[in-house]
């Protein structure tokens, strides 16, 4: 904490692109940059239409004066503002992130952005200069990240608790496009499966890369190579909903990564593997407050979320006691609270703290690099 | 929302009174009362120690002139105040409660409080009359109620799903005072095994309560007569750790409600089994996502959270979508949101919203009744 | 093995009493008595209908000269064959066994019988009497201690590994008897909720038992005092479907047994709970292979059947390698292999071998007190 | 049955090749043998050494007369004797079927080998010939084919409660060769990582073919092409200890299999998911009582062995009632009582009887065909 006083500082203003009426994930980013007070959003272009801009913006509390119809004017305007925002979250479809992204940053924010960063590598590697350029705060919401346990596996990981990592398996299987929902309407469906919006990667690129980030964050390996299958199961489905991808991880690791949005009982089922020559762990998004971990030649233990055997990085990204459930919301929020410390002291014009362990471009572009690969 | 244009109604202002460094449970009422954007803290009396009060009020960003030393001067300055608080939440030790209740309720506000009521059923039974005289809001965090798929539970109970009831097995087994932490200084540890602070009740008030309010909460029954064995094991230790309580419900229906404190293995193991003439359930805190129901003679189906087979009283419950998990957080937050309904929908002078269930003062004298019961 | 050139012993002929067509219990005993080699079946008094005893003994292979209308003829035909039987499994119904057991025991033979031992507590000391002065063995089929994870429970827990208990929770619910089947000519629940022939206690006596016996088996500890509630749900029905008891444990240990078979979506969920000063372990037949251990302040453990950290009491009762799950018949024989051990030895004129864990007609005793004061 | 009088046939005379002391699976074959009453094992050609052969045999209870040094001396022999075997278990190491099998084949004996079929799939498809030709019963014992549940699996996915599959996956992690034991003299590590007993494939025959057949079994679906990854972890070691292999099913499915011997914390971790145009299934052998069935739309259900939903071939293939969990040797004594069924029907001159679904020798060749495959 930066203030004087044992006072915190006060919450960061936060505007928004995009996350109006209807849409999901704007509405978790603003639940999330709530939660621990460290964002107070103020200002908005929430919607390309103006006027759904504006309903959507009264619908949150925002001033009219401070809802835009487009993110542009919005940059200006809130530039020139002394209470003007100091970030912003870019959470439009994935077509819809790069301009914002560069826009704001050229003006001055620091901002946090949805994934995948692009819908191309191109514009990923151009997106990630144009960061470096900025020298201002990215990060990107890879929110998987954000588990206690997550933590936990990564400092494990990392502390060579597994020995040299053989083995690296990600999934993400979802079942909430078996049936063609996209022609009914459907506004989440219709812009997941819309090249124009999404890009080349259907599944691959709405939730693999999650399972793919999520693979890289904990293991620290990087993928060197895929052999990748990608499949439309829906007929008239343009973009892929289930991809099969082998991967090759540095090191000499194998694995693979399976996502699908055709596999009917699997709602998120987000899960990591990992195992190394002396031993190996389990984690599920659907279980997140345990952790599985077998020392070869040992019972598998189960860490539980700040309970025994849980290090630093685990309790800094814990909230309350072992035993009561934290969930996608707390785990999300991390990625905003780590943010929020970097975004502190850079405007302050310090280094950023350690132990900030939050996505950012590099991510995007490796996330990018993963789906043009296996589209490839 | 009771606001023009579409805009929804201001934060409610809140004050707290206890909850300053170190306690547990004050950090996350504020947490939680903040996640959904309906409160706004601006004033506390969070300690009995006036400069701790002072120390804690700063560190959350509270007005110098807000923070008070006692509950009593903040009632009286907040109700002098154009901008005074309009709720008040008391996270204050057991003992602690009824002071700050009555004062606050006299003084106009309404009145948000930590379980269990107080210390005795008769300052309960009072307190209830207190409550009733006021006209003003009451809830008790009961925070368990809040979990989307309780709710679907309570739900499909009362709507006969189970046919007439025959058992309600409840159990709430914690490890945490395995061990005589409250001698080392273990504030939360101290003021829970101390008749004092605690009341007659150690275990049974501190978890026994939650476990039975959930089973009265879902089932509607009321339990008639209790049969109880309370225990201290650890050497010294005032109050009983654990209790085992065999339970006449109304309309015939027999079962049990077991709480400890010493069962290692168990950090916080709530779980609620019912049974009936044609069916079960059975949900777990550790699992809080997935409801487990039987109708007798098919197989047995997962219902999740937000997921096929859910209703209305879920779904208003829930923020995200199935298979990303909610948490304890999120469940306790949700009394906070129908307690903001309640409170707006009377300072409107409106009559309280419909489907509004989170729990009430008269929970609180069951609570105590129970509490009583078991240790007589 | 007491063979010479390494050959193992030829099996040991095994009568039956009781187990005709029909029966679920009967069959069960010969399976278990086959898996192993240990016993072949040679005879039979299969029903007291002497034209169903023959037809059953043909299905099972028996010479018809084997089959007996009677167990009295049967054991005094076969104690005069040269190659008669050499032990006996009683599996009638709870009021037929004590009959067959005297007689067979005073007739030589080694008993093998289902349980509970009796239907009243009288009559069971008195085989108690009658297994003492007739030196045979005797082995009573609780077959839940055999599963070679409540062998590894019992060694850990008498090794200290929970230190002092405090806590012993044992439960078995089912919901077979939800309906009223015994009215529609359900064989199995016609008996089971027959006093004169299942005795006094219905579930309690059917399956109370197990739970009881196998809280005593693996703690040590022996219930002092009980305090029941038995209830019958269904209409009509003689005998409680239900129980709930509380029980005080030697040493000071307090805990509860609750057994049901009117609780949908229960199939066979007897499982054990165990909690000492230090630690606490989880056993559940529906998922017989893994042992949840917690060392307080340490991660919980999956102990698995034959995998890490298991013993040498776990291994002799266990086949196959872990991860190739053992289940209800495997555990079931290990009685009868344990049985088979002991009446080797007595024939052979040696002492029984040591770390032989069956149950006894002491076992069978005490169940009968734990009916009995439950019902009382 | 084909016996008068109500009685069973006499069990059939069973020899084994294979199976002496130290052999795992060999004793296996022998237990399940016995479970159902169906064999009686009265030969054996038990080792490639004649006085390990003759000790094996002694310590089995088989005269001497009738254990042999070698499987030639045994099949000439057997077939000499009036009461010879009828039928034959090959439990060699791989590279030891085919010699065998032939051999008594042509011997007029039915023959039970031990998976996979041999080294090679030229070799295989030679066998399939001989065993066309011979007319003789051929069972493979790909023993996961036995679970009642599996067999639910294969029928309500035939019956199109999936609707047209989609995806296929299925799994068999192990951890037990995550050291190089196989240096240590570990006997069952040691041949199964030798490619001259083995044959080309390591952990993808001995496993991956068991992963590969319950997906065809299952399904119905032919793995139509493979891209495959084969890794030896382990420095030294000649075979592969990991596979991971990209699946084209027949009629468009796709999916994965992935086998291990080096995944620390996997003991036999197999497991099935299938998801089609309408629902999804998912089957884990460390919990083989419980599918978990979802069809789109609904709440997923648990569906348990003997339990609500089941139908008859789960019903033909279970022992117990619901709630008793059976395990591995149960399913492995599906395949011999069905393989029994179809050799008495033959001795008989009888068809096969109806609903027998033990594999055979095409299963075999199928799965040699995806070792070379995955290997090339």
């Amino acid at each position: 904490m930066d203030a004087t006083d044992g006072r915190p500082p006060r919450p960061i203003r936060l505007g928004m692109v995009g996350g109006g009426e209807g849409a999901f994930i704007g509405a978790v980013h603003r639940m999330v940059a709530r939660l621990d007070g460290q964002y107070e959003l103020v200002a908005g272009a929430l919607s390309a239409s103006p006027e759904k801009s504006l309903r959507s913006g009264r619908a949150l509390g925002l001033a009219d004066a401070r809802v835009y119809g487009d993110w542009e004017t919005m940059a200006r305007a809130e530039a020139a503002r002394p209470d003007g925002v100091e970030a912003v979250a870019i959470v439009t479809p994935n077509h819809a992130h790069a301009g914002p992204v560069r826009g704001f940053l050229e003006a001055g924010f620091d901002v946090i952005c949805d994934k995948p960063l692009t819908t191309t590598l191109a514009e990923a590697r151009a997106l990630a200069a144009d960061v470096a350029r900025s020298g201002r705060v990215f990060a990107l919401t890879h929110n998987y990240t954000g588990y206690p346990l997550v933590r936990q596996m990564r400092a494990m990981v990392r502390e060579g608790r597994l020995g040299r990592l053989r083995l690296v398996h990600a999934e993400y299987p979802q079942d909430w496009l078996t049936l063609p929902i996209e022609r009914d309407g459907q506004k989440q469906a219709e812009w997941r499966t819309d090249p124009a919006r999404s890009g080349a990667g259907g599944a691959i690129g709405d939730i693999g890369t999650h399972a793919f980030n999520l693979a890289e964050f904990v293991t620290g390996l990087k993928a060197e190579a895929v052999s990748a299958e990608l499949t439309s199961f829906v007929p008239g489905r343009a973009l892929d909903d289930d991809a099969q991808i082998r991967v090759r991880w540095s090191g000499g690791a194998r694995g693979a990564i399976w996502c699908s949005q055709v596999a009917p009982g699997n709602e998120n089922g987000l899960q990591l593997r990992v195992y190394g020559e002396t031993g190996g762990m389990h984690w599920r998004q659907d279980d997140p407050n345990r952790l599985y971990f077998t020392a070869f030649g040992e019972p598998t233990r189960i860490l539980t979320r700040g309970g025994a055997g849980t290090g630093s990085d685990a309790a800094r990204a814990t909230r309350i006691p072992a035993g009561h459930p934290e969930g996608y919301l707390e785990a999300f929020a991390n990625v905003y609270v780590e943010a929020a410390a970097a975004i502190r002291a850079r405007r302050a014009g310090l280094p950023a703290p350690p132990d900030l362990h939050f996505p950012g471009v590099e991510d995007g572009v490796r996330g990018l690099a993963f789906v043009e690969a296996s589209v490839a």
